[in-house]
């Protein structure tokens, strides 16, 4: 057997101490699948004082994240502070300048700066690895990275946000607004420090981006993720969809169209009876489309101490086993530079409106869409106590393009009370 | 970029012509992603005349897949011939003799001649791997193997043989019985040439015994797979059991109890609800148990031309970048013997059974599953027009022991008529 691989672990919060505690408990299970032993020389954290659940009498401490990188004792910096910037990207860095390998579960910092920190890591010969820092516990980024290598990418899509899909479904089994089960989520703790990086996207935004830069061989484009958060889902919404078969999920969406690479992450419609119609509370679900696979279809548990320690652990034990694939999976300097494109694959559409109480008000509608080449699918107006009579429309396939200009003709039409809403059917 | 990596093909089939064309097709994607190329130097088949949807004129053509495999100018033998013995095992072992790695789709050949095959190819530093052999294109193989090598595996479930889910699920949605669907299944070219590899579970069984031998660290050991097939489901059984909730399908579990390795291929029941209960057609899905991560489902297409050569190209791509795992994950002569366990692990069962139409039948019945320890959940007797009344029962839970001596005690009752079936509730 080979020498120990020695890890340095920056940050013992949940997924820090669950890494530290298979570690403790796996030893030889670890050992025997990695070909050599696993162990961890030096940790550092914030608070030293904290009372922790596990044992860390056996490893140094450095109170400096960027000095634990820097130890000469240390092969693997395992990186779990999070945050994009500050002391996580500067220890990283200083991991990689002093040639380490790099295991990370901070999809925010390379969303922002794994393009600098690939090349960085590559043109030294070593390794970042992130299995962590999307989903969870799927094992998506291999899956993706090395279990589908073979395929030209169609489509990536996911539900990778557990607090939004919590929020989304809860609303929907206890016929609760928006606003309650928000508060519900943040008292359980559900929800970031700032919950719009949970609500508002960003957080799943962040992982959309990871996985398209390796699916279709582009440099990570976060800026270029088209983000709508759940807030403006109403229950109404929910309870219509349901009527009509849906189910509302926020849907990451990442393809390559004839127009450049399309990365969405926003509410939308899929089959009640579809598997990401299916999926219930906080479980992620990834799907993968390749041309010679088909659909792959990955579920699990996206967060908490044993599924991301788990993850974090998958990507050690590679390493420890010599594996050096490239981060994104082909060399940094040989992703491309993506041309952003806007939701142009045609899909259908779900409207919601309220409809002034007028003769001739549902006409006026009809002639705006009809105007921008929108035919509809199928509409229902529902029974009203006041003025504004609410009205769906499921429209036939169209663009994102037409329906935006259908949407900015509407108020001049006189009809139409307060915003409107448009969330895309995703055909999956 | 390094020098190519120079494949020789052993088998034109289905698979064989698709891991052609995905070669042919994608020769850059392949190149920027493995970081050289992968060419293929020479292939073979039992009938060069025969017309096939690909150009192979680039290739040497070998008359013996044995010749083949002991050619100079080939670094990967690709063995997709099939067959547990014959020449795909001569063809293998010749590769590995003169010092090749294997990528295999052969659930047959390693079930049975894993292990030594295994031992060989690492005692020389070569690799075997065999991602298309289970389940088609889900990289089940690479996610038990690396995905969650951080975890101790609780239990390994799945459904894995398309022809018999097909089989089922048309059965349920058709009202068909079982021997007029598995004629259809036939005529469609689903069945094996010995269909019993499909609807008796052999095949499946193969498949479960490979993942069981990653999950434990075991010997592959098939022969004390328990295996049962899909003969003696009635359409009368998938009718009931939907009526109660559930769906049967051909289930593969492998679980390490306290007295061994229990490894089971049979009809079980399992939550309509559930995504194994909402699995229709020939879709294969697994289901991962690890201590840390918890439920991993894995879910698409688990046989044809393109899902099974990417899986074939995903191992080839793996030894292009230079992955040199061990073939189950870790060396084959640290494998255990494992100790076969028969169904230990209690569980909840389903009971069908004719009555005799006599008073005092059912107490009978309820007396001896009484005597054996077994209680009862639930039960259902249904109208019928002869002297046989169809009963149904689901037990608490209880052990196979207990049942198979319960049911083998009903006869002397002198009220069961024929014989009663009895199918796990496996808790998913």
């Amino acid at each position: 057997m080979s020498d120990p691989l020695r890890l340095g672990v920056a940050g013992l919060g949940t997924v820090g101490i669950g890494t530290v505690k298979i570690i403790q408990r796996h030893a030889d299970l670890i050992a025997r699948r990695a070909g050599r032993p696993v162990t961890i020389t030096a940790v550092s954290a914030r608070d030293r004082t904290k009372n922790r659940d596990a044992d860390l009498s056996g490893f140094a401490w450095e109170e400096d994240a960027v000095a634990l990188a820097r130890r000469d004792d240390v092969d693997v910096f395992v990186e779990l502070m999070g945050g994009a910037d500050g002391v996580a990207l500067a220890a990283t860095k200083a991991a990689i300048d002093t040639g380490k390998d790099v295991v990370t579960a901070n999809k925010a910092m390379l969303a922002l700066h794994g393009q600098a920190l690939a090349e960085a890591a590559e043109a030294k010969g070593h390794v970042i690895r992130f299995e962590a820092a999307v989903a969870g516990g799927i094992p998506v980024v291999k899956a993706l990275t090395e279990g589908l290598a073979g395929n030209e990418i169609r489509r990536v899509m996911g539900v990778m946000n557990g607090t939004c899909n919590y929020i989304l479904t809860r609303m929907e089994d206890a016929g609760l607004p928006y606003d309650t089960v928000f508060e519900e989520a943040r008292q359980l703790g559900y929800l970031e420090a700032d919950p719009n990086l949970d609500v508002g996207g960003i957080d799943a935004g962040h992982k959309l981006s990871l996985l398209a830069s390796i699916a279709f061989g582009t440099r990570v484009a976060f800026d270029a993720v088209e983000l709508e958060g759940i807030g403006r889902v109403s229950i109404d919404d929910i309870r219509r969809a349901a009527d009509m078969g849906y189910r509302i999920k926020l849907l990451g969406v990442a393809q390559m169209t004839g127009r450049g690479l399309e990365q969405r992450m926003s509410p939308c419609l899929v089959p009640a009876e579809s598997p990401l119609g299916q999926l219930q509370g906080g479980t992620n679900m990834v799907v993968i489309e390749g041309d010679s696979v088909g659909q792959i279809v990955l579920r699990g548990a996206g967060a908490g101490e044993g599924p991301t320690a788990s993850a974090v652990m998958s990507d050690v034990i590679e390493i420890a086993r010599g594996s050096r694939i490239s981060t994104f999976g082909q060399p940094a300097t040989a992703l491309a530079d993506p041309v952003p494109a806007r939701a142009t694959a045609p899909a259908s559409y779900y409207l919601r409106m309220g409809l002034a109480d007028k003769p001739g008000a549902l006409a006026k509608v009809a002639t705006v869409l009809g105007d921008e080449g929108i035919s509809i699918d199928r509409m229902r107006q529902y029974g009203h106590a006041d003025t504004s009579a609410p009205v769906l429309i499921v429209t036939h396939r169209t663009t994102r393009e037409a329906v935006d200009h259908a949407l900015a003709r509407l108020p001049a039409t006189g009809v139409v009370m307060g915003e409107p809403v448009a969330l895309r059917i995703e055909a999956v």
